[in-house]
């Protein structure tokens, strides 16, 4: 049996700009205290945005977490009061400039359960139409448009290292082989 | 064209158990400053866990930072000076109670690398054999092994929620369908 964690003291630590942090004390079912570190995020959407010759859009950008650039399908996060679907429309022309006449929610998840509360919605972006806008400030992209079968074979070559994108891929996969 | 941003300044805010939180102060291409808030992570493992009946060994537990239960594949934190492989063998015996004859590296990726430094380990471990072992103390999991075709309909159903799981089983399912 799996039991909840009751929350026995909550410090809070830092309030940022994209993230928060507070420690947590919990009780376990064994009654032993523990803590948990925990990093609270607004959340975030991701695009699976496919062109009319069934490509790929992907962004390239440098992570400075990770110190390096990594190809990535196009995401962002929640702004305050903003729902999932208008994230994904705003992010979606940001960062590729396309608008979607078709934009459908896939699924949700978690990147990193074990600390962070951010949960992720995977939207299907398709009819795509180039229409006017640039990146975000401080953001420096560079898009392409890829090759299913190319981005498939980047992964198992360790050169897809987002797991948003991982996911995106073999989602894209699966639904256009069902199309087929 | 892309590039780095050179860091101006750190401020440490926190060092924890399981992580540390740092803000850089960046220089970006076009000269301005920007914040970057950093979540520091000593990197982690994931197991696809397969048995001879060709299921998935999973784990739930509870999630504090989502306040959810969660079904995920077998995974845990680098401890200092280890090597993935050795966290890979110590936690699935910790979690699972197996010993994998073979095991095998897969992939590496990065969950977060919006903010989080992160890097999980994706192993494949096969010819398993049970042995005697408990769960950590701190950690309270139920284990189950499942059908495969189940868990794509369960991530089709939203019930897979944790990311390293998804590409976990997407992995598995190409792995297995590779073999046959």
């Amino acid at each position: 049996m799996v039991f909840e964690e009751k929350t026995m003291k909550s410090e809070r630590i830092y309030e940022g700009k994209i993230l928060n942090l507070r420690v947590d004390t919990v009780e376990l079912p064994d009654k032993k205290y523990s803590k948990r570190e925990i990093v609270e995020h607004p959340g975030a959407v991701a695009i699976i945005a496919i062109t009319k010759d069934k490509k790929l859009v992907m962004v390239k950008q440098y992570r400075k977490a990770v110190e390096d650039f990594l190809w990535e399908i196009p995401a962002g996060k929640l702004e305050v009061n903003e729902e999932p679907k208008e994230t994904a429309i705003r992010e979606l022309r940001e960062e590729t400039g396309y608008e979607a006449k078709k934009l459908s929610y896939i699924t949700e998840f978690y990147p990193s359960p074990g600390f962070c509360s951010e949960k992720m919605y995977l939207f299907l972006a398709e009819d795509l139409a180039e229409v006017e806008s640039g990146p975000d400030s401080d953001e420096f992209i560079e898009k392409e448009e890829m090759d299913l079968d190319e981005l498939m074979k980047m992964i198992d070559r360790g050169q897809i290292k987002d797991s948003k994108t991982i996911i995106g891929i073999y989602t894209a996969m699966r639904y256009l082989r069902e199309k087929e």
